[in-house]
């Protein structure tokens, strides 16, 4: 695969950008570049087990997806498959020699913002900004899943030892994709596991072999019940769920620094009531803590689910809460460092390679890589520079597309290095 | 039209709850019952001014209405007209005798409520609960409407004196329909004005010729405009808006009570947020104030403006607020109340018949009255009890289908008293 | 006594304002003017019951009020017993004909409020402004013992039927000392009760001869434990007494309006905390709920509680809520009300004479009057019209002298028409 | 002076803590001490300047302070001096050679904080504990000031190069009293400036050559003033300042954690309000912010005054902000530090010296710090362990004393090894 048509892969998904476990046109896409290559490609139950996610959306959003998929001509068994049986793509490539099984993970799921719409924004100026209303490309996915075809497709000469296995995984937004595709035994007999996230605010050329400050994570829903009532005629008679929301959105984001590690609180969305003159019945928290130890954490989550529960007393509505995602931290081995390092200098880009990169976020990867390390092997997550012209989940956000061949080169100069 | 076509006219209108300014369904059904009956009819702008109504429903969400109202089979051409034009019906109906004209109010609009499925509740038993998920006829406006369809249909013989203005209105919740017919000069004229309002609480062959304790009431909306952020990567760099709509909530509660007059303050809805990880970029909020005497109303409403402002300050975050409606408190003529008791007592029903009830809520008929009030007319505001199973805007609320042959009669022998 | 003595003595009980059962200095004053007059006098345990009462100021601060007495020349052996055994002072006054028991109230204690130093106010003018710094006469009680002592002495000739019972009471503010005379059976064998108030907002010569609209009241604290720890090297380690306070108050104030009755909520002290850099392990509110109707008073002190624990449990910190005072609604007799009202018509006020007043605030003479209409006696509240420069509570409040002749002239004919 | 005499000093001391600008007691017993030996002392405006001084304690405030130091037997004119111009003693100390200007801190100022009553507590069993209810030695400075004093007697000898200058200062909690000492220039041409410090949870025996992690910190009071109502009558008059303060605490702890380095914020005590029935007029907050990185804390105190002021807004309430002291963060000498590393091992700790330990805590010994190293010269900050039994700032804190002389012992070999 030359360079521009990774790129125009690479647009094509940024176009058509699909949130958690909707990414059914980008499987689909996935498939179809897969085909005609010598590998062993597993789908549905093989590949994920949806039973148990939580959150999971229903019927009919992912129905309005596969819509946008079959229009675009895909097949439409493949697509009422991947709607019915989930979107994670499992794809087994075998080396024409014996070695290791690595684990490669390329993340495919897209936000739920507004993207710029600016000619000051590539994407924007150059006609590959998202044609889907409210969700975007915002963290480099597009570009992960482009990268990921582009290796399979440069692999498929097998002048490699051991196998590749390339997991391509939906959900990593909110932490859930990771672990339903281990459950389904996505991560058995892996021996070296890498993921590589484009951009971190890293100039194009530069490559990070592992990082440090990965962040566990917890994200949670809270769904408060109180009781309407008119807000007129009898307020005394309703159990306000906005206040009680309201009143535990200060008090998680008031929580405490923790002097022992760093950590992070974010109620991120509030979906409250009715109407102006009802005293709102229920509400809605989507919340997150965060830590670089794992322990604090927990313990943090445990501080914010008694914030939750107190501010619901308070007012006398009941309240549920559910956690609906997360990952641990995570410390990359340092051999499996030294060989990215090594095949970095062998791709040409040895001058700007850097040992570890500081994350400062999650990534479900780290589920990935603690299952493999648990069963002996080893883990390393790569950041790939990519001069990004905005943060991470800004409207503006943008990857150099000079930053993809990087990250094919290195990855096909790991492999074959063994 | 006997008792039963009086039933079925409200049950139809109570399975098709049609929401503020779109009650296009409801309004082609007036339109088809007023039909062949001896009245002048104003639709369009002649009936109401759409221009400047705040948070006016978007042209999708109107037109999913009017979908409806087409499958229903009313006439495309009057459908698309009520869709684009407005929704309010005013039609005159001229007596044999010279004589007053007599406006009477039936509003037509339902609420963003949920209807109990529930065989204890009687629309669900019968067969006429809401067929549209999520609306609901939780105030009784469908009764109002069949009653005045019942009215106009019984004053077809036309032996009165002067002239009966029937205001079929749109958005009384929320406090924007009255204010639009009046800018189209729907008030223009008119002599005596009288609103029925069935339920409040009352028993069934009770009416309350007048009432008070109408709250004035303003309605608002605050749009938060903060900046978005990855919660983990620089929380720093985001300025939260949901932390400030949250604190401007409690603060709105927490704005003290007035000695001088009873007031209320809701903020009945809360939407901030895009996921979990992002640094809430904006928030919205839907709120009111009220209180039975209009000045301490307008001294709380910027007590409420100030409250936000403050709030948004607090997070660094932007904040627009909208007068999105309102009604003012109402004062019934002592003359007009006399003569709705004196027809109570021709129809039958005096021995339960009451001067005053008190109401504790807001109704936007409060407008009309205070347009006819300053042009030297008479105004009241009356009540039909109708032992409603529940308070009014809960799932369970329902009204006893007695109470509207009651308010035919009375509304009858008052015009015809003259 | 005449007019210029009357002054004299409300001007040195203002200049001398004692708090809630540390009245001693006043309470020697008034047992001094007692002296010499035919009357029983009961003090101490006869007089008040002082276990059980909530928060009852410490010895060492009783000490500090009872140096004041000393150092004005009261007699030690007076001082130290009002100081021990409390400050309430019950006299008997019989007529020399038979004839009902009488009970009027006067109560005696100041406010913890600093008293304005401007020549525009005039016991700042006038030399008689507070010299207890912190303290003052901000609600009349000056005035209301100055009338007691003042009708003591004129009706010391006996020329009435019945008995007379001044009740001197301490702790009307906060409302405890109602209760605890109550309870040394004060209010036994009462037939008629009066309690006089100045001031409310009417002008001097205005007499009320009943009110409305008196709100039952609960008094509570809360207290707050958390567990320190220094607010930079382990905040975690915290429980943060302060911020459940803060979160407290914000929730109590937030509480919903009735549409049963007028209610008020009031935080009026909040004090947590050591230092800038220790996490606060303590906090204490002072807060306050009523309602004009005793039943909604009490389910909104079952919220207020509600509210406070669910704060603390948000925090993870303990929490005790103590009531320390309360007073119920009241509805004064109509015999009564019309007894007052003739016998200001005979005293020359009659032109100025209303029926009722409307009060909108709490005084604990209400257990008193509750007690008595218990009996079989009768109750009422009288309103003496001061027009006080600014409003109770206020450190520019003050009355206008000429209002005390006019208290002291109206219970004199109350009295003696029997 | 033998162990047995630095033990008793430090006994003495922690029987006997003063608060900041109030250790009035403390540097008598320090003048004392350093009679007779061959020193040059500065005190009053020589050793700081108050004029400017943030929050000093009032005159009363600390008149009561020097009338302990007047009963146990101090000199009346230097403790009238001390109260009058200041508590800061800066003592200087010449060598018999030429050489450096060494400047040793010495922090002598208590926390507000009640020492535990426990036997489990040496200084109850050992019957040292405070004496001055409500203030404790709960930081160690009672042994640094005794460090000093021995050290000085030590050093008398003057066999060492250079001058050794004692700096003892107050009010190191709250960060004030580095800064006034500066402005005295008490600073002025220091070669080498190094601080100790007891505890930090290290072990007795260790010593940390330097520190990191030291916050750079900005103390602030703000002080809120509405208007006072009466809770029932008219709590619609009222501007209430508690809300406003208790708003500003909630939104100052929900203040964002930062990516780009350390933070904190502590709002430490809040007091506000008179009384239950009246709407607060004032309110008081005393607060922190912190950081590891000095332009951080900037931001941080920057974002924790709007949020003051527009809490201030929402209720329509006055507020007015002082920084009432503050530190910076502190980098260590290399050069500095590996001194001290040979001095610990010349004095025979050197197996349990660490060359940096981590602080997480703010000391305004940066500021001397800073000034220092603007003008070339070195600085350090050193941790003598002290198997603290409790954390910092707890009732329960406690230093072996074992600790006192190997911090002597250490800054005796420094000085001497040149």
């Amino acid at each position: 695969m030359n360079r521009d048509e990774l790129t125009a892969i690479r647009r094509d998904l940024h176009a058509h950008p699909e949130p958690a476990f909707c990414e059914i046109r980008t499987a689909a896409t996935v498939l179809d570049r897969l085909r005609g290559l010598p590998v062993r490609v597993r789908t549905g139950a093989e590949a994920m087990t949806v039973p148990g996610i939580p959150a999971y959306p229903s019927d009919a959003v992912r129905s309005g997806f596969a819509e946008h998929a079959l229009r675009d001509g895909h097949d439409p068994a493949t697509v009422a498959s991947l709607a019915a049986d989930g979107t994670a793509v499992v794809a087994d490539l075998e080396g024409s020699r014996p070695g290791p099984v690595w684990g490669l993970r390329f993340d495919m799921d897209a936000l739920p913002i507004g993207e710029a719409d600016d000619p000051a924004h590539p994407p924007a100026a150059h006609g590959f900004r998202s044609s889907y209303d409210g969700f975007m490309h915002a963290c480099g996915h597009d570009g992960h899943t482009a990268i990921g075809l582009a290796l399979a497709s440069r692999l498929a000469d097998r002048d490699f030892a051991g196998t590749v296995r390339f997991l391509f995984q939906p959900a990593e937004e909110g932490g859930r994709g990771a672990r339903a595709m281990i459950a389904a035994g996505a991560a058995d007999g892996v021996d070296k596991f890498v993921a590589v996230h484009l951009g971190l605010d890293q100039p194009v050329g530069t490559v990070g072999a592992g990082i440090e400050g990965i962040l566990a994570t917890t994200k949670m829903r809270a769904y408060f019940t109180g009781r309407a009532a008119h807000a007129a005629a009898a307020p005394q008679e309703g159990r306000n769920a906005l206040l009680a929301a309201a009143t535990a959105t200060l008090g998680v984001h008031a929580l405490p620094r923790y002097s022992t590690a760093d950590t992070r609180v974010n109620v991120g969305t509030l979906h409250a009531g009715d109407n102006f003159n009802i005293i709102a019945a229920h509400a809605e928290l989507a919340l997150e803590a965060r830590s670089t130890d794992g322990a604090v954490n927990e313990d943090l989550t445990g501080r914010v689910k008694q914030v939750i529960k107190g501010a619901a007393a308070m007012h006398g509505v009941e309240v549920r809460i559910e956690e609906t995602g997360g990952s641990t931290s995570m410390v990359c081995d340092a051999e499996l460092v030294r060989d990215v390092v090594a095949a970095c200098h062998a791709a040409g880009y040895g001058s700007q390679t850097l040992e570890t990169v500081h994350m400062g976020g999650s990534d479900d990867a780290s589920l990935f890589a603690a299952a493999v390390q648990q069963s002996g092997g080893l883990a390393t997550y790569a950041v790939v520079g990519g001069s990004n012209a905005a943060p991470h989940h800004n409207p503006y956000f943008d990857i150099d597309e000079g930053a993809l061949p990087v990250a094919v080169d290195m990855l096909d100069k790991l492999i074959r290095n063994g």
